[in-house]
């Protein structure tokens, strides 16, 4: 460390300059462009219009974006601690489109945007991954779906089918708004505990048909008893990191005891990856401002999107 | 959202005026003045007098009171992931008669105060919910008992009955003081645990009879279990937030690692209901300002006041 | 404190009744309702639906509340500083009339409730004082005082005439607005600074004949040069606490170094209230959730509505 | 713990001896003992109990020792930018006491040991140098001065003569107390602001015949015409740093608008230093949970001692 | 924001292209890559192994970035408080090149890197704009100015000319090797105070023949009188964010007490741009996890570069 | 608490004076000096040089020092929990050495001092216990055990024998490092997983002969059947805080999910003690800056050393 007289002018990463990468896109990937070939294509929706409690998720995608970055993802492509050790080739099959255009103060041309974006990513022939925002945005990427029909997997603390506000376009509703219009041909939500579902919205699921299974039960059930109580894919799995326990997953806007830990998620995203493939995923409701330093809420969903992004490469 | 021209003045939440609910009560339920019927009464007590290492407790009623706030109480009357799926009447039977009037640098009037809040929620039939502040306000709330015999069950992970300060008033002595004024007929600790609690105290509970369950063992105990172990009640059960693990309560003075979950305590409220009626309860020992801004620790603390009111009620 | 009206109010700490003030009011006032008599009545709009960038102005009026307590408001009417000393009997003149009943997620409920609620503290002879919330509300709360023609000063870093967006009901637009709907009948800004202010605004700025005071000449005018330059009142006046300095109010979305701090803002008080009465004010923008534990900004904002409530005394 | 006398003391960071300081005094100077000799002694005191509002400083001393520690203070003896440019040996000066034993739920005990804390390094001939800790501990400082007597002089934005609660021994009444027990010859009050100044409070103090200089008054003064106004010698001086902005100072209990700037400080010290010796001094009021991790209410504090200790140092 | 080279660029948010800018630049600029045109050209320096007491300017770039975007920069080319009233056309001048790339644990490779960086900077004939990291990378970035001579001007608390340290490459020393190496032909210090600066420090600086204006001295010279003392340029600026009052620059490692503001920062550049052209300028020791959440001390660093960028403009 | 007049003078804790311990060490416990006679000797290495992501923990030392006084150690010597209920002299067992002296930007000096400072606490047959600093600073300490050999134990989410980076001296290499130079008999990695390990390092850990429990396969394993996979001793054992899940370690630089908790550690440390000594161990990787105001992070990582101290002394 002594002499730095003698300047050897090393390489950069890409032979010749000295700057770093020109995108700090969603682990290191490259970024996306419609027409660019990639199996997997993460889109921002840095929107929280339709939170009614604690706001904050509008900065989610950057968040994520931040923690997914612990050095270049090319390094290591495999997951270590599971069963199969099979090398999976996250940083080929991964790339970055960015964040999709919003005005925040004009709903209605946010919203088609969002459907928009979902629906180049699903044109080029990639699974769209979606990072969130509130979890009202689910509903205008499910959209870009039709009318292919998806089986739809909820990962919440909560019902999100409420239908007691007026207008109905909150982060509260995703569920009833999706099954209204027709936009899946089964829910299953797992997950759900807690004192904010309503008995309404009990009814409410039951007339829909849902698969529900609560937070109590999934703790007990292992990744075979599990998939018997799934349909067959293809799936569309929406992550709310409510769905975990505020131990791990603090930084959201309603969070709720009782919840579930990542070797779940990983029992379930394995469940799910057996009866059939993943076509879609977001993981939503992560509010940077709401956690504390470390961001470790932010950590678990790139983690999470990771996990499922394994899951989709290991099906194709 | 285009047109504000016409305004069809909307009707307030009491039918004529445009103000939302006047007293951010707990959970949004209605104020309770003396003489007003209730089947539970909360009480505020913002005191961390008795605080011998981090301060902060006298701020736990406000932020459990915001954290209990998700949205109107009315809406969610019933637990969606309990077996019974019986719907309990929670925004019936709760109410809130504020915080107790205290001057913190004059203990011989803040007591009284505290043990007279207490004893009018009782004379009016209701079981006090008590909010703390540190826990050596346990003792003037149980002092309202009087001479009514309660059981006492004590969830923390200190055995709080160190009796080598001179005072002796502190947040570490409830246990003694209780015993030693003969306010219980019994005494029972769950969740003990850690390097904070001496070969003293050991001994001094070991000879004060108490039921002692460590953390290590309540956690291989299931419901049916841990009620055999439990005396018949009526019971007073005192909740320390410190009782869970610092991974769930992290907003409180003496957090110790190895604690318990959210489900357990589940399990813990419902083999005490089992073996009798809950006359009483508090959750003491939540510091807002050593959390972060997420609030979990609050949050928890509303949970477990709903848990143990929902108990209350299953058996009237 | 003294007239809670109807309910049979317990007596206060003097030992016959152990709770505290049922309603924690701003400075702790008593509650005011449609009816009651209040010099000037304070209404918080916990709304930030029009917020561009950060947000978390919805947690404002609390934020305030919390911060204007240092002690019972009875025990302290009288500035020590003031040239005056005069005593100002704030805590008889004023009253709390809790938060306006919004639903987030309906603007075109919500803004009919903001200009309804000003309009009941207005039809009881009293002045209104609004605790934001984004920037936004200032519009419907102007609407309250149609036809009454008042002359508008706004203290903000922003000229906040932004006229780009389609929708247009941002925090960045209350003067377009209000200047559009001829809800005042001059305009006033003071304190702007930065580049945050587009050649657009300046141009639109200077057709609508605004007085425009940037910060750098606001910092060099005493009280008399500065009461030249307003014109004669009644005066709404709406301070912004990106008004002040990053310095004193870290806790706001868009704050701008270069501003201004609390004893100029004393001046600007002093000058305007020599020019005419003052109607209304408001005071926005605080942001809890971004800043520290310290809750500065909301003390600032909680300073501001005293000193302008005591300008209001000053001249009735 | 009991033999640190003889000191088998290794050698310094030369590579003989590997480690650090053992000591983590206040700028890392070398900790003192009864019969030390040093000019100044700093003593922590870590007490709060007199603390109404936001509590915390018990945590000041050890966040002003960190704070003051940029490096080792032998390496930096002299002030760069007082005109003087005099080196002063602050590192030869200082010794640190370390912490008050205080038990917190003991106030009988706390107090004297305080008091003979002071006293013990009065009786060494050295300057008792006190970081707080509330403000209430000033009082049992000033006892050890007893019969000598002092000129008090207290920089504060309230005049701390509170005598409203029954007991009286909080951090709003150092100034009653000490006045009512004649501990000083004269009490002058700088930098008094705000509204938490009662009116009688302000009668009480002019009865005392304090001399008391407004915050608005004091930025208005020069050095001079500021030594004009204080008598003559020897001085106590007290500096609870809520006398300061709460733009340099927000890690404290009650903050208020306002206040004053570090350059202003440099001034009063400079003034008092013109009228005689200082023969004591404290810093109090310092709350590190209530600000950011800058630390710079703390950073802020440990420049107050250090100030304070160079105009000690410069005349003797 | 047009021309990103080579790929199929999708249009703006008019409607075609849903997706955002592609590229989180300062202030929303288009990238910039060797070869292309622009006035001024930001790069980061993530890097903080100099620093000597608390790190985290590692993560100055990004802060600072994030800071700078409150909207398209596009709608606002102008100053709006400035005398000149003349519109800057910063967004057409500015460029983006993005962060060097470093390894952290290799120093030998990590400086020439940065060399190269500004060397391409100054190559495309761009003044090169350096985001830091802490202060140690103000000489790697001069190096690239050889043979051309430059006049350094430094703000700063520090006099940064540490020469006790056997490596000599910290934070604490970039002035003494600037001076060593020939790198400037004159060197002129501004801000300096505090007790962290040597009387060794003092003498050094004194034989390297530099001008230095104390804190105390420089908010007393307006901007002809302050401009008498500077040499004429060509100038580089180095400001170090503890330059600033702990006010309103808390993210720092090492904060001073009795620093400047904002207004006298812009007298300052002022009279620089008087003098001569500004070549090359850096804002550094921003450390965004030193501070709170709001990220004033970014958004201060984006501001400092805003102003320094159009005194470059005014120019040329 | 009435009277304070009559002053009792009380005795302090070492009989005679009113200040507290002098030297705030880890539990309080006595300092130690070269010669000083104790079982188990505390360093601190608060360097964090190595660190490629988040820094901080050269403040680790001083946080968990100040997380492990929760009261005078001497009266809580045993464990409640444990099966053995022995008394364990923890107090007699520990001293505390202070920190190692470093310098931070000189590492040829740094790392020999860490060395040097192991090495005076195992000639004086005690056992080092280290608090780090980043992982790298296990290397040095190894070091000084050569030439007995000891075998390696590593509790992390990560592999540690990164070889990509040419100097190689960072906290993700000290595992090749430890195995290169043969300072151990064998390498134990502990608690594995995530996508921070690449295919790169699962191939050279493979190839070293190591034995790897991901975490997954640990949570199933019991005490007995841990033990079996584990060597007879000597120990040396290494504790990243990232082992352990972020629900309980947020506080460190790279957080991974899915990790383990105390109840696990406990195990562990029971598997190792039956299968020989603990002749050394390290606790590293405490972040305080990157956790919240809790600091549960460093109470882990205290009660982790005592839990080992606690292990080390069952044996001997």
């Amino acid at each position: 460390m002594k002499t730095r007289e003698t300047p050897p002018v090393p390489e950069g990463p890409d032979g010749a300059r000295p700057f770093g990468p020109p995108f700090p896109t969603f682990g290191g990937v490259r970024p996306w462009h419609p027409g660019s070939r990639a199996a997997l294509v993460v889109m921002g929706v840095p929107y929280d219009a339709g939170t009614t409690n604690r706001p904050g998720t509008r900065f989610g995608p950057r968040a994520v974006r931040e923690a997914s970055w612990t050095g270049p993802l090319a390094r290591r492509p495999e997951f270590m601690d599971r069963e199969t050790a099979t090398p999976l080739p996250l940083a080929d099959a991964l790339a970055d489109a960015g964040d999709v255009w919003l005005e925040h103060e004009n709903l209605e041309q946010d919203w088609p945007h969002i459907t928009r974006a979902a629906g180049l990513i699903l044109e080029a022939g990639a699974v769209p991954v979606t990072l969130g925002g509130d979890h009202s945005i689910t509903y205008p990427v499910l959209k870009a779906f039709e009318p292919t029909p998806v089986h739809y997997v909820h990962l919440d603390t909560h019902l999100d089918c409420d239908t007691i506000f007026p207008t109905g376009w909150t982060h509260g509703s995703p569920v009833a708004r999706i099954h209204q219009d027709g936009l899946t041909r089964s829910l299953t939500l797992l997950g759900i505990r807690g004192l904010t579902n309503s008995g309404h919205d009990a009814a409410w699921i039951r007339e829909a048909g849902a698969v529900v299974i609560p937070a109590r039960e999934l703790r007990r059930l292992d990744e075979a008893r599990l998939a018997e109580r799934l349909p067959r894919g293809p799936f569309y799995v929406s992550v709310d990191v409510d769905f975990f326990d505020p131990a791990v997953a603090p930084g959201t806007g309603t969070p709720e005891p009782g919840g579930l830990f990542f070797p779940h998620f990983q029992t379930i995203v394995s469940a799910i990856a057996r009866r059939g493939p993943i076509v879609g995923f977001d993981v939503v409701e992560v509010s940077p401002i709401l956690e504390g330093p470390h961001g470790k809420t932010a950590r678990l969903a790139a983690c999470c999107v990771l996990e499922l992004a394994a899951a989709v490469l290991s099906r194709s």
